[in-house]
């Protein structure tokens, strides 16, 4: 397929952003998923996967290189990287550029002639199951990825739809084919992971399984049927585990050898086809709930055989939802944007079966009455940017996802909504509730479908369960004390700005007392600033900052989340104004933003802290505390350096190839933040409605809004030339304040930019011309 | 409770069933259950326990005094030793009487004062959470057990409906009350037996909770709800896992700290309830399946806080049960009497939720359409004689123990009906596959009910699965090869008469060529008979017999299931007529079975086969392939004999105390061969409709049949001074024969033993008087 070829052959402009190139209409006919290279961020720390999946789908089936234990295991967050020499399998389940990790479910392999039972050493070629391959042959496309076991000489191609994943394997003649599944491995594995696992050959020839797994999310339950398109001529389903306690006591049992089925903690099952003359095809569905859905699941999104339709209609469902912009620009450009609109598009997960079953947080068996739930969310990353657009884009998801997270908070044993859940389970990772301010964002953008009270009840409950992260602490003290809880800094600035996300929705709805309680609580970043040194820092019980005191200095244990005090002290998005009076007005705010992002780091200072990276000074676009911070400029009357440290960002820290990612792409936001910077605007303070101006990154860009309204974002000169904004006009009127508000882009209409050599110093100088999310507090 | 005190004080009179008592007339309407003593065989080997259940129940809620390691956890089998100084807790799942074991589900246990979290040791007093206690303090009673916990001076006493588990402690005053569930102990412990568990305290004060053991059925999980009817003050959930892998590389998380949900390998809770005025009611129902169907098990099987109702309810329930037969004898006769026949109505258990799910061998969740679904099937035992005792007493109970066990070889992923199920789940323990007889002798006594194509179709599936117990060489050979299989000897006759059993259900049907293919295995038995030893003997794949042969031998890996060639060599209850022609006839046959019941033996042979106990020479009452041995001088011409040896047995392997059971009760077969001797027949070849003669042990027994006919049984003059049968009449007409037809009973009217001091030797001398189930081969 030509359009396979035109992929791949992207993949040697890899490098370079800056190659000059004519800037080129976009594709004709919405055909966008033709310009995404799933490469990008499978190499390096990007943690994507390459393989196949549909939009917001509960099925991700892709290759895996290596899942090795829990402490090598940053890299492999994604089951691929993209230098690897070996793929061990085919496997379900992934997270979409995930910091942790997990999943790796259902890992299925195509074997031509002899079977080993364990996947081997990629160094040792034919010591175990796993095969190498070159990347020539692989093909990675939207909804589709194809590569050949060159071990075996299969050629695998893979495809997707909602619930079941679809495999085609052409075998090699005279060599017996196998298909080998595998209970055992998992992202990020240990000894002791996999809890129990089950698998059976029902009398139709169904192959269904679970797999419950002590991972991020523990005591998850993982279901699966899997269907082949010819008989079996002989199946072996082994138990590998070594150190069985049961076996020596079992006494006179006289269990079947010939296994119809197996339990255990090590589950190897192998499919035998014979001396196959056409293509084997596969299609394995999974449900969190149990064997029957997943069958269920089966029949419902998996009839039939035809791999090829599946495979167009991925396609299809990844052209309609990249519709949402035409953009200009060159080939290079077009990829990484369609790319990063891709990878925006990825998370949440489709988490309830076909019948409406999902698992909730306390682990029970839930139904969804008329919406679909969803689950994997890595909140503290998304509501940056990642949901903020998914909200502009596709506002019709987002109220199955505020649904979700209702629903989620519903079934909480705490009463809390999810902070970093998948598959309906909660980790617990990361800091914040910032669930609330994307429930707050929705509602203050206009988004209804949802019942309002349900989700304040949910976001106060949340705000107020005091043994959450010490909550009850800053409720008393106002603010989170470190010698009672890690990270007391950043967590207290988090909690503040979820605060006033919650006070906004209610001063929405009217609910004056709600509003006045999380206004109130919306300050609460005063009491961990320390007007001495000029940064946020952690106070302990005693109302006494602790000391010593060293801003680079971060790791667990410190003040802030993945952090230091210069990457932390930027976070108040709800009161930019009231920081820039706190660091002493307009010129010390920007001085000091200069000194940050000019500073002389050694990046192995940060060499214990995995995600900490990207970095420009201190400035580290490789994680999501730093996201905003380029736009802040834009709060002190100097939005001609917030240009430029976007162009210095958008050049250094993102790329066209596998390592085209600085840093893990969050189940989104990184991408997020590269549309919306290239189009030109920012949501610096999701649940306000405005995004702070930056400067558009493409000639033009069309973004088709769900109410039929179009508003279109042009800028000339587009090239490295002419770096700065000169002039703006909206709607052919000039644009003199440094932000857009939501309801311009709803109007629809043209934002258009004048783009010049030199800075505009006068442009948005004015405080007036300033995005005033918090102004109640601050003019 | 007078009625509690009448059963404590029978207890001293443990040990002689000579003592010489005067008959006394049967209680007056049916208060059978004040005549039950649970203390029966809860010491030494009977692996009983003495807490509360209703008849075929789902809940066993009982006291346990250990649950210690694999290794040496034989003597708790059921949780409870009567010797033992201190209990644990009460727990909620039992087995009665089973050889291995397993479940002790749901531990709760009352403390007053300060909690400890773990168990502790025996014989370190404060130690741990156990009590002291003393058994004057107990109460015994179907379906009511208390006891005073003198470490806390906590009066516990329990009850229990069908799925409920009802708990009452009265806690003394000045001490806060708490209490305690661990989901760590269970019957048959080992490091890694508990693969997960959760728990939860929902908003509404339900304590709810799932867990998943590797027991002897693999992966089983079983929840639980729980209620108090006062308000918790506070709760504190504990995971007690010391090597938590996961809990140093979550990184910045934040886990609640005061949890209402905690999940993991080693999770305990306290409820704490302050200074309680009133005695706390605690009831918990347990699910196969999941939390909600345990939730709703308790709103429908556990409404209100009706103590002593329920345990009313229970005493009806029993009552009901135990009304079946109206026996006379002396106090102790009595007792021992109805405590055999209580524990002939223990299992199998209910294993259906009460909206109708229940978990099927291939570990799924089934609904249960128009039947009541029982599991804890130990078929190897229970075939014998407590499910022939159920056919005959309440035959309405078969009907859906015979749809259960098709339903679960419905859903066996190997299409087996189960061999030893519980929960649903199958552990493939013991030999055979006598769901056949059980199956069968239901159809051959004429219930219906159950679809009995659907039943065929089971059973034929089951003995055709040729990777069971090697039945592949079974059909091929003959027998079972004793160098592919262990126990090749005893499986061969086994598989014989459940073959034969089969035959006649297949006959009965019309079905011919089933007929004829399993009456032709039937006398596979003969392909283990060597004339030159005068033994069963298991062969080699190539026809030899194995060699060396030591007849005295037994233990895992020789010819025979838990026993050696003196006991396993009379198990052909199909065709005994063929067995004794193959003796030699008559004379050379009853003169072997004078030469095993006489032999002198040395029990330290026996001393690494846990099972092998209660010998009378060879003979082994305390194990199953004895227990028919002693009726086939029936079949050989000297029914005296067959007198002499019952009362041998009766003698000494039965009596009224904690030790009175010589071996496990073995889900009620060693009860229900007491009630059947008692009574003067036995069921020698279940699936036909004979029953052997022995004698009678008492002077009265009303059989009262569902049919509303009563068949009395009367002897006289009954004592030591008459233990042979003299005459027998049936409805005042000479009986000859010296075997009872199942017509004969269900016709109702009375059959009448004339004792006397010396054996009539003219009795059932002719060959047409014994029993013929295998006459077609033989006659």
């Amino acid at each position: 397929m030509n359009r396979f070829v035109l992929c791949s052959s992207l993949f040697v402009l890899t490098g370079l952003l800056s190659v000059p190139a004519a800037s080129v209409a976009a594709a004709p006919g919405g055909q966008h998923a033709d310009e995404v290279d799933p490469r990008i961020g499978t190499g390096g720390d990007g943690h994507l996967f390459p393989g196949a999946t549909v939009p917001f789908g509960m099925i991700q089936l892709s290759p895996d290189t290596a899942m090795p234990d829990f402490k090598h295991a940053y890299k492999w967050a994604a089951g691929y990287q993209y230098g690897d020499p070996t793929i061990m399998g085919f496997s379900h389940t992934h997270f979409s550029g995930s910091g942790h990790s997990d999943l790796g479910d259902v890992l299925v392999m195509p074997i031509a002639g002899d079977v080993k039972l364990d996947p081997g050493d990629e160094k040792v070629p034919g010591s175990g199951y796993r095969s190498r391959f070159d990347h020539a042959t692989e093909v990675e496309h939207p909804g589709y990825y194809a590569v050949t076991l060159s071990d075996y000489g299969v050629r695998a191609e893979l495809t997707a739809t909602q619930r079941v994943g679809w495999h085609r394997y052409t075998f090699p003649t005279g060599k017996p084919a196998h298909v080998l599944l595998d209970l055992r491995p998992s992202i990020y594995d240990y000894a002791g992971k996999v809890l129990w696992s089950n698998l059976q050959v029902r009398a139709d020839g169904t192959v269904t399984g679970c797999r419950t797994t002590r991972g991020w999310a523990p005591g998850r339950e993982l279901c699966f049927a899997m269907r082949f398109n010819q008989p079996m001529t002989s199946r072996e389903l082994y138990n590998r585990e070594t150190d069985l306690l049961y076996k020596g006591f079992k006494g006179p049992g006289n269990q079947p050898v010939d296994q119809n089925a197996q339990n255990g903690r090590a589950i190897v099952g192998v499919f035998d086809f014979g001396d196959l003359k056409q293509p084997l095809l596969v299609k394995v569905a999974i449900s969190p709930v149990s064997e029957a859905n997943a069958i269920a699941n089966l029949d419902k999104d998996g009839q039939g055989w035809a791999f090829d339709q599946h495979r167009d209609e991925a396609n299809a469902a990844w052209n309609k939802a990249l519709a949402a912009i035409d953009v200009d620009g060159s080939p290079t450009q077009r990829t990484q944007f369609y790319t990063a609109l891709y990878h925006s598009l990825m998370a949440p997960n489709l988490a309830m079966d076909a019948n409406g079953d999902y698992r909730g947080p306390d682990h029970q068996v839930h139904h969804a009455d008329g919406f679909n739930f969803y689950s994997s969310w890595s909140m503290w990353d998304v509501y940056r940017a990642q949901q903020p657009l998914l909200i502009l884009l596709h506002p019709d998801r987002t109220v199955d996802f505020v649904r979700s997270i209702i629903a989620a908070q519903e079934a909480s044993p705490f009463h809390m909504l999810p902070v970093w859940a998948y598959e309906g389970l909660e980790t617990w990772c990361m800091t914040g509730y910032h669930a609330v301010a994307i429930i707050s964002d929705a509602y203050v953008k206009g988004i209804r479908g949802f019942d309002a009270d349900k989700a304040m009840h949910a976001m106060v409950s949340t705000a107020t369960y005091g043994d959450y992260g010490d909550l009850a602490d800053y409720m008393k003290l106002g603010y989170v004390p470190i010698d009672k809880e890690v990270e007391g800094g950043s967590k207290t600035q988090e909690y503040a700005y979820d605060d006033w996300a919650i006070a906004q929705m209610a001063k929405a709805m009217g609910k004056n007392d709600i509003y006045n309680t999380f206004e109130k609580r919306a300050t609460y970043w005063r009491n961990v600033w320390d007007p001495k040194t000029g940064f946020m820092r952690a106070k302990l019980s005693d109302g006494q900052f602790r000391e010593p005191f060293d801003p680079a200095s971060a790791g667990y244990g410190d003040d802030y989340t993945e952090a230091n005090a210069w990457q932390y002290s930027w976070y108040v998005p709800q009161d930019v104004a009231g920081l820039v009076t706190a660091m002493g007005g307009d010129k010390a705010f920007t001085d000091k933003l200069d000194q940050m992002f000019d500073a002389k780091v050694d990046p192995a200072i940060f060499k214990d802290v995995e995600d900490i990276t990207g970095l420009i000074g201190w400035y580290a676009h490789g994680n999501e505390p730093s996201h905003h911070i380029a736009y802040l400029y834009d709060y002190a009357g100097e939005p001609w350096k917030t240009q430029q440290r976007l162009k210095q960002i958008m050049d250094n820290e993102y790329g066209p190839g596998p390592a085209g990612l600085i840093g893990n792409d969050d189940l989104g936001q990184m991408s997020a933040w590269y549309i919306f910077t290239a189009l030109g605007f920012y949501p610096v303070t999701p649940a306000s409605t405005e995004y702070a101006i930056g400067r558009p990154f493409v000639p033009r860009a069309a973004i088709h809004l769900s109410n039929g309204h179009t508003f279109t974002v042009t800028a000339s000169p587009m090239d490295n030339d002419h770096p700065y904004v000169g002039a703006v006009t909206l709607n052919g009127k000039p644009l003199d304040r440094v932000y857009l508000k939501h309801a311009d882009i709803l109007a629809g209409g043209e934002l258009h930019f004048t783009m010049q050599a030199e800075p505009n110093k006068t442009w948005g100088q004015d405080i007036s011309a300033r995005p005033t999310a918090m102004s109640p507090y601050t003019h």
